[in-house]
This record gives C-alpha cells, sequence and structure tokens, in this order.
C-alpha cells in the first residue's frame, strides 16, 4: 500500500484531511507538533484521532518556535475575540499567524515522506474561510511542492516526484463538514479553539470557534464537540 | 542597521559566510540546530564563532531529526570514509545527506526573519566542491526563495522581500578559504568533520575533512585546526 504523510492537528480539518487520504487507501503517518503553543490540548486531540482513525505511526515533532516569537499562538499575546461579528476574520494578517509555520511543518514532513519513500503529503490548509494566512494560499503550496523537488531524492535521481494534497483549499468550512460526515469522521474527538480553557472547553469566540460555529450552523448539524 | 539571519554550523563554510555578512554591514542573528546529529561539537564551535565574531543574537533550536532516521549524520550508520581519494566524493546522494535538512533550517530562518524584519538569510551551500546534496544546488536556493515571499508577510504587503543569500555557492574549497583569510576569519575556532572522537579529533577520512584537507592545501597555508 502506499504512503502519506498527514499534517494532523487534531482540528477539523486536519482530521478530515486524514479520514480523505485514508478514503483514497494511503497507509497514513500523521505529524504534529509541539511547537511551544499556548495549550497541549490540541496534541492530545491528535493523538487521539491518530490512534481512532488507524494511522501506521504518529510522530509529535518537539519544535520550540516560542523563541522567535511574533505570534499570539505562542507568546502571552492576547487571541482576537469576536472578530467574525465584526467581518473581520480576512482583513489582513492576523496576530494568531505564526511565521513561517506551514513552511515549517510541511518541511518536516518532507523529511519524514523522503525517509519512508511516500510521495504524498497531505496538509489541511484551506483559501476559503481562512484567517488571512499567506502560507495558506494555492500559489505558495505550489511553490513548495516545487521547492521540494528540489531539495530531495526526488529531484535528481529522476524519482518519482513529492505532491503537496490540499484537498480542502478550496472547500467552505460546511463543505469540508459535510465531507467528513461522509467519510465518517466523528468530530467530537476534534479540536479548534485556539484560546481554551485550561481544561479544554473552547472559548466560543476566537477565529477559529467562529468559522467551526457557522460551519456547523450552514450543514445544520450539532457540532458534537460543541 | 540592516539584519540578516546567518545559517551557522561552526564549520568553516557558515563561518566564512557569517564573515561576509558582517563585512556587508548587517547586524547578524545566528541560528544552530541540535539535529540529532551524533556528536555537540559543532554546537560548541557554532557559539565560539557566534560569541568570537559578534552575532546580536545567537540561537539554537532543538529539533530531533533522528525520529526520521535515514542518515548517516542522525543515525548509527557508518560515515563513510576515504571517498575523496577513490574520486567518489561527488558521485550520487551519500548516506550523510539528512532528508531535507537545508529546507527544514531555511524554514526555521525564514521564521526569525520574519519576526526581526530582516530580509537577509545567509546560508552556506555550495554547488562546487559538494557531496552531492541535492539541497544545495542554485536551483534548489532559488525555488525556496520563491516559496519564502509567498510565504510569509512579504509576499502579501508587497513588502520588502526575502532574499536567500548563498555567497560561496560558485566558489571552491580554496577559494572560499581564501576569501575568509582576507576578512580575517579565525579557521582554528571552526570544526569541519562528520565523525569526529569524542574529544572532538577530526577523522581526517570523511569526505568532509578530506574536502577541507584540499582547499588548505590549494590555498597553500596550514589549517590552523588541524
Amino acid at each position: 500500500m502506499k504512503k502519506a504523510v498527514v499534517l494532523l492537528s487534531g482540528g477539523l480539518d486536519s482530521t478530515t484531511v486524514m479520514a480523505i487520504a485514508m478514503s483514497e487507501g494511503f497507509n497514513v503517518y500523521s505529524l504534529s507538533f509541539s511547537y511551544g503553543q499556548r495549550h497541549s490540548i490540541e496534541l492530545d486531540a491528535s493523538k487521539r484521532v491518530a490512534n481512532a482513525m488507524g494511522a501506521r505511526d504518529h510522530l509529535v515533532m518537539n519544535i520550540d518556535l516560542s523563541s522567535f516569537g511574533g505570534s499570539a499562538l505562542t507568546s502571552d499575546m492576547d487571541v482576537p475575540k469576536q472578530r467574525a461579528e465584526q467581518d473581520m476574520v480576512a482583513s489582513g494578517i492576523p496576530v494568531t499567524y505564526v511565521p513561517a509555520r506551514n513552511t515549517i511543518f510541511l518541511s518536516f514532513a518532507l523529511a519524514w515522506a523522503e525517509v519512508l519513500g511516500a510521495q504524498d503529503i497531505f496538509i489541511g490548509v484551506n483559501a476559503v474561510d481562512y484567517s488571512g494566512y499567506p502560507d495558506c494560499r494555492p500559489e505558495y503550496v505550489a511553490a513548495f511542492e516545487k521547492m521540494a523537488n528540489l531539495a530531495t531524492k526526488a529531484g535528481v535521481e529522476g524519482a518519482e516526484k513529492i505532491r503537496i494534497r490540499t484537498p480542502l483549499i478550496n472547500l467552505t468550512k460546511a463543505e469540508i463538514i459535510k465531507k467528513g460526515i461522509e467519510l465518517g469522521v466523528d468530530y467530537a474527538m476534534t479540536h479548534s479553539c485556539y484560546d481554551p480553557s485550561p481544561k479544554g472547553v473552547a472559548c466560543g469566540e476566537c477565529d477559529s470557534c467562529a468559522l467551526r460555529k457557522k460551519g456547523f450552523e450552514e450543514v445544520g448539524v450539532k457540532d458534537p464537540w460543541a
């Protein structure tokens, strides 16, 4: 069976991506990061999802992005709230942007893919209901893929090429949720909030909570996690 | 003063690159990695170089590439010896290649550059006296730079662009050493061996030792570190 590396945060999007990769027949190797984020709840969620969905292997890489600073997700800056209601979600780059995070995540995935002999790397980026992050756009993903094929053995030996797979990139949050429900994803396992309480209760007001709420409302089903 | 991030291993090449960046008037922020390599001697060397040459800041990121495996530099595979004498240095990708290493290193440098507001990232890759690593070629560097400018704030705000600076890329080892000597680099501080003894004595036989030895011989000066 062919192998794929899936970047898995344990959130709604990456969990759906993992289900899509499995539905295509891949043996999935899921990769998560402890990167200095303010809470470890997403690491618990990613382990839960990897186990429940049958990942072949699940790795958590420890990387301390907080030593660079520059983001509300890895420092003590405040996470902005109620931006969705003010129609500000897509206006400019918010402080929850973590500099070069997707590039770092994809680079580690590339290393693992090369060692495993996997050609496919899945990432749940989304250019529709997104929060204004530059590293979620299709032109960024295409540039990363091109670079990846020059960076590795794929580029010099005429070997099979690396593919960066972004099955959610043009879907709305509601379409993502519908797709996941079709594939049998149990969204109760997943976690989306940028700023949960110490016990893991979602704040309900950050961009991520707001987009999730709106998505489930559009689909017309109850969020099993809310 | 303008800022630059310099990837610094404490080896001959990256130390020369740091001297070049400083000669261009940059405030240098040097970045090293503890990545599961078999010895920490290069980390000691990089701290020594950063201090001696006056880096504004020096960060060591801990990333455990050994959990992926796939390289003699991060596992217990044997480091090949006497390849240079057999004229095998440039034949194919050797086991000392660490999958996607330069991509991972440059990605972290990109994150730091974005937080610092630095446009310039220096890396000591070299396409002449190289060991057959795909991520040392000019076309790889160009692709990374293009991706970097789409990944970050540089790409969406019409801001100043990120530049990946590779001043050694077309130089022979002898030319690199000459350049460094002109700039006053003390090569006694630097370290090059892939497989040193526990006390830090170079093996003298790996690709890295062989290229360094040949370089100093061509310049006609004694290697102060040998």
